[in-house]
């Protein structure tokens, strides 16, 4: 079967969008409220931040539970690891996830500014350029035959989708809307064409679509 | 959070029945339709004894594929060991799994009757007497810190629930009917007072049941 480059609990409101405009240090979301997208991971028991026991163990916690498995590396683009552009200014500031990153793999985070790679806990982020096609390669290599995990953003999953590099896609649409910012889509049929659609409403709320390759 | 005793991809008809009447060697599911209880997964990418690349990558998918996830050791029943009653006639005849079992943990087989252990690839046999909480109390030391996966039968289950020993419940209804045989329940309402339920239909047919503790 080969090593699968997977999209997992990517989450975008009913509009489409990811997150909405005004990305800061303070607002990885921009103007968009983070629990009203990201509520139904956390409720899990398997959500990978979790700090506290509980959670439920229901059908949204199926998706969160396998975010590491059978994964051996992460691309993100460069709005996933902070809200810099252009050249880094301050490295040291070194990311959105913390002294614990919940990857315990390498990551590729895509930049067309160079820094030094540097390793938190298990995780290692290396800053990589290139085109899509490339930077998996490297990722499929650090993963040593596991599957690589593409995180966000928008902008960073709409490119490996149009340069056909994607073969499984979990999105799941939350019910808010954000109306303005980098929007994934104006509809999930826009994909049905190469991918097999399956669309999964969870109790919790939002709707799960599962796309895999034709 | 410890470690859950889990039962997974348990599949049952319409009316209740994990297997019919008269199993025998040939017979797993005695005169229940193999096929019609078990297709769902025989079509799932992630099925563990799938022999052949391809398959499905949607929501039954996510079940058959967190069958191994996090799991360190299989507790049985005898009769999803083999259909043999009462003492043991012919250790040469070493379960229904094959040489490649797909277990790859130690499995600990309920039975009155002892025989020695035995390992087939990498996965060990213990054949155990014992009330379901010692027995649970084996397999958890085995698991190392993992979870312990409850196959079947029915009679397996009902044991362990009956006691409270299982934290998590995983339940396929297929859309057939088997008549006779043992029964899970009448319905799946009949457990709510202890756990929480989520009822997912599923693209294939099948409807999942997902239950965790209260």
């Amino acid at each position: 079967m080969g090593q699968l480059l997977r999209v997992q609990n990517f989450t975008v409101s009913s509009d489409g969008f990811g997150a909405g405009e005004h990305q800061s240090l303070e607002k990885p979301f921009g103007d968009a409220d983070p629990g009203a997208l990201m509520s139904w991971a956390g409720a899990t028991a398997g959500w990978p931040n979790r700090t506290e026991p509980g959670g439920t163990r229901g059908l949204d916690d199926y998706f969160t539970r396998d975010f590491a498995n059978n994964i051996g590396a992460e691309i993100m683009g460069r709005n996933e690891f902070g809200p810099q552009r252009g050249p880094w200014e301050n490295e040291e500031w070194r990311g959105w996830w913390g002294e614990e990153p919940p990857f315990h793999t390498p990551v590729f985070v895509m930049t067309h500014h160079k820094r030094p790679s540097f390793t938190l806990s298990d995780t290692t982020f290396h800053f990589v350029d290139g085109d899509p096609a490339h930077v998996l390669e490297q990722a499929r290599e650090a993963a040593r035959g596991q599957d690589v995990r593409l995180g966000g953003g928008v902008t960073t999953v709409r490119q490996f989708l149009d340069a056909g590099l994607v073969d499984t896609l979990h999105v799941v649409v939350a019910p808010v809307k954000i109306g303005a910012g980098v929007r994934l889509w104006e509809s999930p049929d826009e994909l049905v064409d190469r991918y097999h659609l399956e669309v999964v409403p969870s109790p919790s709320g939002v709707t799960h679509h599962l796309f895999w390759r034709r």
